[in-house]
């Protein structure tokens, strides 16, 4: 993996990324596809909304259709007939987030699988061997990540654990194309970010990420634990915030240093009827869109937007109809890759904190008035 | 509307259906939009399979948006983004079939909606005004559809009033672009069908539909009434079996000399995880084609058949993903439009009968080893 830092708007950065397989600018979100399958798109959808890179989940496809399925079958790219770039998570937050029994010792995590109850293994070693037959082009570290509300003593160990997992991780060889992102631990203590961001630069990795948020942590600790991390993880590699977020989330992380974005938000909330505009969220099975003839953004030039109302897809929503999920998933992706490429300009064009604050100012136009 | 009889071959028809606002060759299949949306498809796809027509039901849009939002809206093509054709079943056999009090009597039908069990009372008037306000290009009359299993009496009956109701339709003035269909019953009693058979086309109307059939009685009098019946309408004039249905009931049935079908079967089976093929039926939940590379049918050319293997399909049912419902319906929908081309095409050549032997034994071999 090759970073070229393109330019810096305060601490915001505009970057490309190479990789064997295909490149991409930064700032970039990564629409996920837990199960190998962006929900309600289609391959050539997510690459229309501008979407460059996907994120799957290892511990899901481990459990089904089985990672050796899936290498069996040509790999994911072609199982799932996406040609562009894949991250796979590692499934660590998975394994200890889901619910069943998981027993976490130095050497690995023993838990059941959530689908049928049972028993598993996976120690680094597996989850690195795992994501090289998935053989997406980059791979996560497999790491412990503590809960939002852990104490310190917890998240203190799990940081620790998280970089002896990660040297374990660095030791096992991927395929050529394949690149290996070791994790950030520490939550919101700075003195623990300080330590996890020092043992994982030294591993010498093409790029870092920042877990462990976005767990339950107040919204300001977030970003200023962001704020703290983010400089200490090299400027000539690629920094990548695990599982933020919400717009304004990720233009504030951008603002502190944060190049890459992954989040299951725009097309969940979507499949709930929620649309994201440039004046704020629609909520589009609210009665008042029942005759509305406009698009769901007059500002946005995605398909959506261009041939059908509000009135059309409140109408999809309230019959429950498939074509609901499908069309405001497609439009939410749309307005995040849009947002990204907006953000991307200003930082090229050094005016990033002037887009932000006129981008969440709009936002808040049509909330106000109760679309929310 | 105007018809053209292109050629025959013993009594199965190829022609050409002449409407305002678009054209389509027949024998013709109309995929299904009940709620203005042809489940989990987006209008570009549907147009991909090959469908020119397709049909929708103005009892649901009477009930939910309204006909007077889509009326409202520009009509149901704009409402909807469909810019070809557009058939309305009046809604006469959802609110006999649908649960919840019917009241009928000669001046129309007292009935509580399926969705709230708020009252209406719709006369044949009054689904003329909706269905006109809906502006499809074809418009079904208001009838009266007996349950398969009902006696002569009440089949005659019924059939007496359909035809009286026929006349009332008839009465009412539609929107230019818009053809009136009025439809025959009489269920599988001859002398039924003749009478409304000789009723209805007495009306002069541009186009005779087939209705109360494939609902409850055994296949064989489904084809022996298709076969009594179709003779007894205008040679001239397109005719529409109303809901039927698998593969084989349509070659059967354009044999017999019908034109138009329509049905939800390849949408509805394909999110139950059937896929129609060449070789016979698949059920894509089936462990065997957990490791299959090769598509749903390797004799198919549709985008689906060209992207995605049987193995990825089938963890698509697994996991319960949208995708499953999307790449299975556009195959399906595909496969009926393709074998109506290939159904043209034999009439053209005369050679319907082998086209339908050879089409029949190719469908039972796969089934045969054990698919459906």
């Amino acid at each position: 993996m090759k970073y070229e830092l393109e330019a810096a708007s305060g601490a915001a950065r505009a970057g490309r990324v190479e990789l064997p397989r295909g490149a991409f600018e930064t700032p970039a979100f990564m629409p996920v596809g837990t199960q190998a399958s962006v929900k309600a798109l289609s391959p050539d959808e997510i690459k229309e909304t501008g979407a460059k890179v996907i994120l799957s989940n290892a511990y899901h496809l481990y459990l089904r259709p089985g990672h050796e399925t899936v290498e069996a079958l040509g790999g994911l790219h072609k199982f799932m007939a996406w040609d562009r770039l894949i991250l796979t998570d590692s499934g660590g937050y998975q394994i200890f987030s889901l619910k069943g029994l998981t027993k976490l010792t130095d050497e690995g995590a023993r838990f059941r699988s959530h689908l049928d109850g049972s028993e598993h293994f996976i120690r680094p070693e597996d989850s690195m061997a795992i994501q090289r037959a998935i053989g997406a082009d980059m791979v996560m570290a497999f790491d412990e990540c503590a809960p939002g509300d852990a104490p310190r003593e917890a998240v203190e160990a799990a940081a620790a654990r998280t970089t002896a997992w990660a040297k374990r991780c660095r030791s096992v060889s991927l395929k050529e194309h394949q690149t290996l992102i070791p994790i950030v631990q520490g939550g919101v203590f700075p003195e623990l970010r300080r330590r996890s961001a020092e043992e994982i630069t030294a591993l010498g990795c093409d790029a870092t990420a920042i877990g462990g948020l976005s767990v339950g942590e107040e919204r300001n600790a977030m970003l200023d634990t962001v704020e703290f991390t983010a400089p200490l993880l090299p400027a000539d590699k690629p920094r990548y915030l695990m599982g933020v977020g919400m717009p304004m989330d990720i233009l504030d992380a951008i603002e502190r240093g944060v190049d890459m974005f992954d989040c299951v938000l725009p097309t969940r909330m979507a499949r709930n009827g929620a649309a994201f505009t440039s004046t704020g969220r629609l909520n589009m099975r609210n009665a008042k869109h029942a005759r509305d003839e406009s698009p769901l953004d007059p500002d946005c030039e995605c398909r959506v937007c261009r041939s059908f109302s509000r009135a059309y897809i409140r109408h999809l929503f309230v019959c429950g109809e498939i074509m609901a999920a499908r069309l405001t998933s497609f439009h939410n992706l749309f307005f995040y890759a849009k947002m990204m490429q907006l953000a991307r300009r200003a930082i090229l064009e050094d005016r990033f904190k002037a887009f932000k604050f006129e981008f969440d100012s709009r936002q808040r136009s049509e909330e106000e008035n109760g679309y929310s």
